[in-house]
């Protein structure tokens, strides 16, 4: 199976991370890669690809200028503000506090374009930030050149970035690109397939209006998970998009039971649908050794998710997201490879 | 004049604060009340009075139920998560996000509750908050029983607090809840005035659509300016608040010119509107020694402004805002009562 891989991704390193109320050290880190294409050059059986490149239109094509913008700027107007370390919100636009017009000022900015406290801007990401997008877009050129399955090894992941906001260890929406990029070269209408433990807020976000891409998510139930205000069952799209976003959230602790019970409902709906392509938003946090998240999906459960995804029979784009139990997400992704290739032998 | 004074603010003394991307000492702190009774016991002519208690009615009156709760629950909860230190938010309902339903999970409260990662609820934070409103509703009451002007030396601070967000140090909105006290006692319309360095975004949210608490602030342009996203010239109310908020925004570095220039024409409105009762917050952070602000009042301008402030005539509660150049605060605060009292001896 075709691996698309950057290097890159090393140039996103954030030193310290929010969490709990504390500065500690990061869990979204260079390691989870690096321990994914370990394992993958382990197995032997993965050719890995560095990705290309691509206009910024397909960057373009789904975010705000604006936004696009301050990933590019803000660790330089960070430094030149004679400030240390990596640039990071302090205040958001809650409730009612948008405004169509965002501030000159650099935290204002920050502030405007998150959601969350535990993404900083380093005088890499952004560089590491398109290098994973490309990666992603690779991978569904490489899918619409004849390739029945191929593996994105994106970081940073991609699927909590919404139009214009970062956060969740995001800043652009790989998985959401890639569906875009298919649509853009004919395809008429594509699916993506949520599997990380936290909803996918990003991907919902940019596609709720719209028909051409129906979005399916497996994830915590929002009232108790990251990122807490998207995901829930009556979040079903508006407008055109009305039916074509179907969340599935699963109480704290669920187990792989009930976990495939939900995978085999949104499997079911996919074969309705009969997308051209699915993007699949591959995050093994819902592993049961995961330090951020809490179901039960074990090792071997993971193979077995890659063999109902690769039962589809459907040009599949595998995208990587979280995974935060660094010693054990080689194996995880592994594993779902091997389900998946189990069902699509070359 | 007679001053309210809770010694209860010292329960709430986070120890650090986010600032910069970085976690160091705070500037909200229990030194600037101190050093404000300080001076004000210097200067010997303030009788400091204790606040009565009153009934949660009069919190109930502005602030959502489940955020209430929150303010009330959030450090136990903490605790009992088994974490360190005081709780802090670490992502938000921006943009989009937010839902009718509040999370369950104690992060999704905080983050759902709140705009800003600068405010940590503490074991004492409640009860400190309760007691700056009582100061508040205290000195409102004395007001309403014939002072012709009261300081309330509120701390934590509350402009910044709406009906369901804390942040910016801001937790229960003290100045709002002095505003509905005298409405509630039978006073036909108030007007707040705000001269903190940051938009009161709190007050006008609580007071958009309303018509008997005009709402005036002077204040650093939010595109330039913590909290950001409120307080531009062109929010003036909606419905029947229509016209009866009057945003004053002044470019970072604004002078005293500048300033007194909008606090005439604040001041000539309210000669128009003739509120009952003027609650004004006052932060003294528009000082050019300020910490975190930019504008250029000297020490001897705030004895202008008290002057300006008594010369309306009005029955005045002054509640304590912003402010955190400790060392100068008590003076400066000083000058503002001087010079109202100047203009309304006792």
């Amino acid at each position: 199976m075709k691996t698309v891989y950057s290097e890159k991704h090393r140039l996103h390193a954030p030193k310290e991370e929010l969490h709990n109320g504390l500065v500690g050290p990061p869990f979204e880190k260079p390691e989870r890669a690096e321990m994914i294409l370990k394992a993958l050059k382990e197995k032997g059986c993965h050719e890995i690809l560095a990705p290309e490149e691509f206009s910024f239109r397909h960057i373009e094509a789904l975010h705000d200028p604006g936004y696009l913008k301050l990933l590019q700027s803000a660790a330089r107007e960070w430094r030149d503000l004679g400030r240390d370390g990596d640039a990071l919100p302090a205040n958001w636009a809650a409730g009612t506090m948008r405004t169509a017009v965002p501030p000159v000022n650099l935290d204002g900015r920050l502030g405007y374009y998150s959601f969350s406290g535990d993404s900083r801007i380093g005088e890499g990401t952004w560089t590491a930030a398109l290098s994973s997008a490309h990666c992603a877009l690779t991978g569904m050129k490489l899918l619409l050149s004849g390739e029945s399955g191929v593996f994105s090894l994106c970081r940073p992941p991609g699927h909590h970035a919404a139009r214009d906001l970062f956060g969740g260890y995001c800043f652009l929406n790989n998985a959401a690109l890639a569906a875009q990029y298919a649509l853009d070269a004919g395809a008429a209408k594509t699916a993506i397939l949520d599997l990380d433990f936290h909803h996918g807020n990003g991907t919902q976000d940019l596609f709720y209006h719209r028909k051409d891409v129906y979005f399916f998510s497996l994830h915590g139930d929002p009232l108790y998970t990251f990122p807490y205000f998207t995901g829930f069952a009556d979040q079903r799209g508006s407008g055109e998009g009305e039916g074509f976003t179907m969340n599935y959230p699963l109480l704290p602790g669920s187990d792989a039971e009930t976990w495939f019970a939900a995978l085999d409902d949104a499997c079911r709906r996919l074969r309705e649908f009969r997308p051209e392509v699915l993007v699949v938003s591959l995050g093994v946090d819902t592993y049961e050794g995961d330090p951020l998240s809490s179901f039960k999906i074990r090792a071997e459960d993971f193979i077995e998710a890659g063999r109902r995804l690769g039962a589809l029979k459907l040009p599949t784009l595998i995208v990587m997201e979280g995974g935060y139990a660094v010693d054990d997400i080689g194996v995880n992704v592994c594993n779902v490879l091997h389900g998946y290739a189990e069902e699509n032998p070359a």
